[in-house]
């Protein structure tokens, strides 16, 4: 059975891992600064950054691609939309180009016709619990599953013991509000085993896999 | 500018990469601990492992394809032969499935014919110094260059100051002979940046960038 995974999950200090409010202008509200580090030209492969030097934060990013065949995001991450979908054009946050080249089945209680694009990423619009979406996206495409966020939509997965390996990183900030990841996730630990590993820019990298 | 790299190159405490000696048996040499926990099935990404643990060595481990387009190798890596190619049909280690998959310049004061695979490797045989040996692997194929090993080769390209990056692997072990990395190298680091990270296996992944 493919895994499903999580990988680049930026955590606070105080645990938030996205703003409590969402806009055109802030796509991950007041937590932008979470992102600060982020650098997302290394998603598919440490190459992705010419000439400038490889880090460890680089190298472990890089996995984020490798096997994936479906992603599953929650409608916040698609756009700042609530409510029915109005006919404004939004196709997502990403131009053209969207970085996921896979279909992406996107949470939402608005179900609408997919958008496709031309490098290879689809979106699909479900309605439906953690289990029968992740079913759905199973059989969109082999490979394993790749959870994008938000938090919320995590946490879902996490309560329904749906997750087999996340990649979490602790950024050295304290966001003040927000999203938590750890909510009614109280002994959350007790189902993974965890490696922890700190870089040379201060960042702590989790590696949480689910006990066999 | 393409960039030169070195990836996964284990180095005993005591400074060794390889075995004094290399047979049909032991292509490593008396080294071979130095492998006991290198993990190859994820030299294409972390889902080589299918249902196992994630771990930060793992993910680590698969930057070594990356936007690679060539490799360069000793011969030793390729053989334990030394003088003339004999007939003995021998078409390196690794079977039907080398797992290169791109073009492999072979330094050899013994020029050959290529040899060819299906799976995309095809082995070069190159009487040159570094220099040389690396204008023509960058005629072979674009995207960056790794210098597979072993020491005797890389230690040849770090004299010429040829190398961009290496990601080195301290491995607790003493392994008391063989051949080492840094011999003829003192004040190697003047010229790079390096980023030590240890993982939770024990083993100290070193990132050296060349300094710009």
């Amino acid at each position: 059975m493919s895994k499903v995974r999580v990988h680049n999950l930026n955590i606070s200090l105080d645990g938030f891992s996205a703003g409590g409010t969402v806009t055109y202008d802030k796509p991950i509200g007041e937590a932008s600064r979470l992102f600060d580090h982020f650098d997302g030209r290394v998603i598919w492969g440490v190459h992705g950054i010419g000439g400038e030097a490889i880090r460890a934060d680089h190298m472990l990013t890089s996995a984020w691609n490798q096997g994936i065949g479906v992603e599953i995001m929650g409608r916040r991450k698609f756009g700042p939309q609530t409510g029915p979908w109005g006919d404004d054009d939004w196709r997502g946050w990403w131009g053209d180009e969207p970085p996921f080249r896979t279909p992406v089945v996107v949470l939402t209680h608005h179900e609408r016709a997919p958008i496709e694009f031309e490098n290879g990423t689809v979106f699909h619009f479900v309605d439906a619990h953690a289990a029968e979406a992740l079913e759905f996206a199973r059989g969109l495409a082999d490979g394993d599953v790749r959870l994008g966020g938000g938090p919320t939509s995590i946490r879902e997965f996490l309560q329904a013991d749906l997750v087999d390996f996340m990649h979490l990183v602790t950024v050295p900030v304290v966001v003040g509000a927000g999203v938590s990841i750890w909510d009614g996730c109280a002994d959350l630990q007790d189902r993974f085993d965890v490696e922890s590993v700190t870089t040379g820019s201060g960042l702590t990298h989790q590696l949480w896999n689910r006990k066999r």
